[in-house]
């Protein structure tokens, strides 16, 4: 994990989405604030018109689109380099996954070790995979919510750093339940982010702890 | 599910358990409330010692062990139409498992279609099995909670009535955390009985809603 960082470095952002990236403007907007410890150096999508884009070309952020290659679910392996080498070109020190629609492989995150985090729209282990909130509303569940988690090789299987939950209602919809998280996962991202920077949490097997 | 019972009519439980039976404490506690619309006709264990069958006689309620047979996971067939002959006896309407160590089969079930619920330490479908509070701590989940469920031939995998959460602390042991659930367990249990005493819910596939 980081060390806690001098008041005057921020931690070097770089996000990766393939829409339209909600999670990004909350980081976006945390950014914003001269208090935040962090800071968006780049923003990469596979998807050449997304959303995200615009958002970091509003901001006045490095907006990027590498082509994802000819697979559907992961990047060509020269493709995962690029990848690699924009974030790195722009010196980030963490990588945020907000809606990025790819698996990343293994030597990508070798080059980011324990320094990639995803947000996920189910309190994990619960509804992994896609449209987790469906998953959720069609299992019966009366208890949703969202997950930042570290990325490892598996599919959202890496070790927790925030959850929170909300209430399933009987009136809900597949569209108000993803409404409801997903005010959670603008509030939690940016929180998640901040504890990173700050070096404030430590690693224990699977548990994501606080440092005294 | 159930109709509307009428005023006067008290829905009668038959509790089954193994162990100290804090969640038929709860129970217990609620049907002493005279506005409570449900009364414990008979508490029946497959361990002769349980502490629940002290709580049983304590509240004057019909105790009964009925020994498991060679099994240790199950009862056998013939012992199991024993469990079902005794709370038919008693004119027992909902079966509520309260730490009941043993998978009830599909003759059972039948028995009581639709009338056996059973409350779960962990946010279903994430840990179901044994020990499901350690097994959140030792995943590093940051919610855990418990469960009212329907029981169905699978394990913990029936459509849910009531989920309750609860933080976990970096501070937490297992017991700890146990401790904060069972809180929340001893809540939602007699909520969820009254729920279906009272006629107000209606089941959708897995989703079970409130009657309008």
């Amino acid at each position: 994990m980081s060390q806690p960082t001098s008041p005057q470095h921020k931690l070097r952002l770089g996000v990766l989405g393939s829409g339209s990236g909600t999670n990004c403007q909350a980081l976006l907007d945390a950014c914003a604030k001269p208090d935040f410890p962090a800071e968006i150096a780049v923003i990469i999508s596979d998807v050449e018109n997304a959303k995200i884009l615009d958002r970091a070309r509003q901001a006045g952020i490095e907006a990027r689109w590498i082509a994802p290659g000819k697979f559907r679910t992961k990047l060509e392996p020269e493709v995962e380099q690029r990848y690699v080498a924009a974030l790195r070109q722009h010196n980030v020190e963490l990588v945020c996954l907000a809606g990025f629609m790819r698996v990343l492989k293994d030597d990508f995150l070798k080059a980011f070790p324990g320094r990639v985090i995803n947000i996920h729209p189910a309190l994990l282990p619960a509804f992994p995979g896609l449209e987790s909130w469906k998953q959720a509303l069609d299992h019966g569940a009366k208890v949703a919510g969202c997950t930042v988690h570290f990325v490892d090789a598996g599919v959202d299987s890496g070790p927790i750093l925030v959850q929170a939950a909300v209430p399933v209602l009987d009136s809900d919809t597949a569209q108000t339940l993803h409404a409801r998280i997903q005010v959670e996962e603008h509030r939690i991202y940016p929180e998640a982010v901040r504890l990173i920077a700050e070096g404030r949490l430590r690693v224990e097997g699977r548990r994501v702890l606080r440092r005294e």
